[in-house]
């Protein structure tokens, strides 16, 4: 029996070695099928890569010059690799990156050079004996210091790379000069090869194709509230469309895109420290207020904290029955509605970097309807209605009134943004001059508790509406001749 | 009138210039004073940063004996540069980093060695004229390709500084090779040097006082469960304390602490990337299943959501009545409580690596009080109340029954975890024998919605109580001895 089963086990490993076997060819086209897909795939999401892949090539190759040719060769020599070297740690994605490894190498290869040799001189007066001890214990301090400085998280944000390179530096050259006389040569020419490295990436990173930090953090700041706007927008209409959409729910993309907002803090954090490296750009000056986009982030990720409350209420079986539904569905969607619009008109403003409308139409709506909910809810026409069928539609229209102080939250801090990076007043300024900004007719000031009885006349709407669209689609002539003159 | 402004101008600078003159010493010895106690606090928040300071000098050190001593030195001369410039690169903080890098550059030398090699021999057949055009296509080919390669997620996990070494290597190989013809040498030298750096670095990190990622993630998801539990154990009573302690409650840490927790994303998967280097330490595998910690990581971060979106309501001034809150009070003071009690446990089984409680007294008594809060609302006894009021407790209610249902997916999850990596059973087996583990009783069973009527008996309680406590305090010398057979 167990000889058999021994037997069976043999055959069993054999049947599957060859069944492998005969299936490789086929599991190999499929992996490479598999793997030109994801290639096909990483190289359309953002074409920049290929690009990026392409500089790199294009700086290497360019640095590798200076083997080639003997005049650029002998003021080198062997010393040049220190350049290809360069070139390939220091030139990143963006501009912001690869200026601020490229400053870090240069300047710590630079100090760290030059007390480097002060260090060597200072040890080699000891004489034969105490010279490789007292550079051994000078080795030791400086690499134990700057390692527990790099533990600073400010120094650690900006100037790692550099304090790596510092250690790194100190060690070779005033180790070096322990057995070569020509300790001032090599600290010379690390620093030279390591700045013509260097700046053939800065040069090559800014003039082929420059992908700007501070320009993608900006265009990421914009599309989180865009994806929060989708799902508000959305939101009102699927939730009370009741369950028999149920199953299509979750194809639905606009419902989920706020996700990748809930994880963007350290994302939007690096690219506000590659962002301070970068020279003006385009439409962004040197001291961009980088600051601003953070405060932005954090009030975005606050937002989609609650949205990720209110999307468990998608998903949930308890709803409230239809009676119910009919009274608080339309305030509901307003406030869901209204407040995702406002959101994207603000994410319209960041992308257009134009000042948001101040105040804002939408916030002003879907704080209007937050009232409404709160006199609906205290007329007192419920008391037939069970509580607890009640108590998920209580839980949504309290999370929405959350909502919609969040969203003026975030309305008051791209209006400051507006302020600090001077961004370009609407193009139309005759209806602006009717509600002047400076009035300190904050919306804050409209909150649902403080002032329950604000009636807004709904005949502002047509105007502002206007103003909305020529702002942004230049439809209207006059308009454009007046910013001219 | 304009002189004298101007006048007055340079007075204001020299009167300027002259007080900060004057406030240099005190302004550089406050900020000395600042820098110490930063210094300070750094070290003190993790003594580890110190000793992993002390550390890379002791590694960087050793290294460097190759220079001092002859019969080292004549075996690499000058390329002993590489050893150095390895270990500053490779030492990291944890050994899972450090094996990681070294691995990395280790291979990538030695694969992109040989090629370099390789393309060099290729190029040199194709005569005087045509080697550097060949090499620099070559060159420039290979760190296109490399680079874009480094933009597939899974490869940047784990390869990207590999690759970063790999193009850094062939190139430098294939251009040497043009200039010098001891090519073999050179690639020789470099492997072999960095080879040496690397394991010292490896050998230094992991025999002196070793940092393990792993233990870090292990101890980080304990910790951020431990956190939540904080919070909800203190919310009920802080929600229904009353607005008097308002101004107090910005200084309860407890009630913060969740923050963290809400972006620790990043850190979690780099943590457990790393992990996945480290060999079998103290209570960990090889083979650890790392990736279930950050499994229990996103759930531990959508409770800390729902537990974001219940803090607002903290300071929310909108209050229901008292008559309401005395009936509602003490059911969400018991979810909070227990649901926040079956936190810490669940964080205490993960710091103590024992299986946690199934079922857990907690989460039962926590979905009971669920339970009962759905049939005091059902009871109808509210119809006096302005519904207004109550909206605030009913959306507080509501997040707590999603957090109750949330923290039975996290006990889930490290109840799989459990399995996964083998956790030791709680040393008392007696009471477990009572509760089969495999009986199928999932808590998960006993959810609000899915069975209604489930009626657990009180009596139970002290029995689980006690193991519990003897599970974790070893004061039960006969389940001690129960172990040892």
């Amino acid at each position: 029996m167990e000889m058999g089963s021994g037997n069976n086990e043999k055959a069993g490993i054999l049947t599957r070695g060859w069944r492998w076997m005969k299936d490789l060819p086929k599991n190999s086209f499929t992996k490479g099928v598999e793997i030109a897909r994801q290639t096909k795939k990483i190289g359309q999401d953002d074409p920049r890569r290929v690009i990026h892949s392409l500089k790199l090539g294009l700086a290497l190759t360019l640095v590798s010059l200076f083997y080639y040719f003997q005049p650029l060769y002998k003021n080198f020599g062997v010393s040049a690799m220190w350049a290809v070297m360069t070139v390939v740690v220091v030139f990143e994605f963006s501009v912001g990156a690869t200026i601020g490894k490229g400053l870090n190498r240069g300047l710590a290869t630079f100090i760290a050079g030059a007390l480097g040799v002060g260090a060597h001189y200072l040890a080699s007066m000891t004489g034969k004996v105490g010279e490789p001890i007292f550079i051994g214990l000078f080795v030791f301090l400086q690499a134990a210091v700057t390692t527990f400085i790099r533990f600073f998280p400010k120094v650690k944000a900006r100037y790692d790379y550099g304090l790596v390179i510092f250690i790194l530096t100190f060690s070779l050259v005033s180790i070096s000069g322990f057995r070569t006389d020509e300790i001032l040569d090599l600290a010379h020419k690390r620093l030279s090869t390591i700045l013509v490295g260097a700046s053939t990436c800065v040069i090559v990173s800014i003039f082929v194709c420059p992908v700007w930090a501070g320009e993608d953090l900006h265009n990421l700041v914009a599309d989180h509230l865009e994806k929060l706007g989708n799902f508000l927008e959305g939101f009102g209409e699927e939730y009370f469309a009741g369950s028999v959409e149920a199953e299509f729910k979750d194809n639905k993309s606009f419902l989920v895109g706020y996700r990748s907002v809930l994880n963007s803090k350290t994302t939007e954090e690096n690219q506000a420290n590659l962002a301070r490296w970068e020279p003006g750009h385009g439409k962004f000056m040197y001291l961009h207020p980088w600051e601003q986009y953070l405060k932005i982030g954090a009030l975005t990720r606050k937002c989609a904290c609650r949205i990720e409350a209110l999307n468990s209420y998608l998903n949930s079986e308890i709803k409230a029955p239809e009676e119910v539904f009919q009274k608080v569905q339309e305030i509901c969607t307003i406030m869901s509605k209204e407040s995702g619009q406002a959101l994207k008109e603000l994410s319209l403003a960041i992308g257009t970097m134009t000042k948001p409308s101040s105040p804002n139409r939408h916030i002003v709506n879907s704080t209007t309807a937050a009232q409404n909910l709160e006199s609906l809810l205290k007329s007192g026409s419920w008391e037939d209605i069970n509580l607890r069928q009640l108590i998920s539609v209580a839980a949504v229209a309290s999370l929405l009134i959350d909502i919609v102080i969040s969203v003026e939250d975030i309305a008051e801090s791209v209006t400051e943004l507006a302020t600090l990076a001077k961004f370009q007043s609407p193009e139309l300024t005759v209806p602006e001059s009717k509600i002047p900004s400076n009035a300190g007719i904050s919306t804050k000031q409209l909150q649902v508790q403080d002032c329950p009885r604000v009636i807004i006349s709904i005949n502002l709407t047509p105007a502002t509406d206007e103003v909305h669209q020529s702002q942004f689609q230049d439809s209207n002539q006059e308009a454009k001749q007046n910013v001219q003159v």
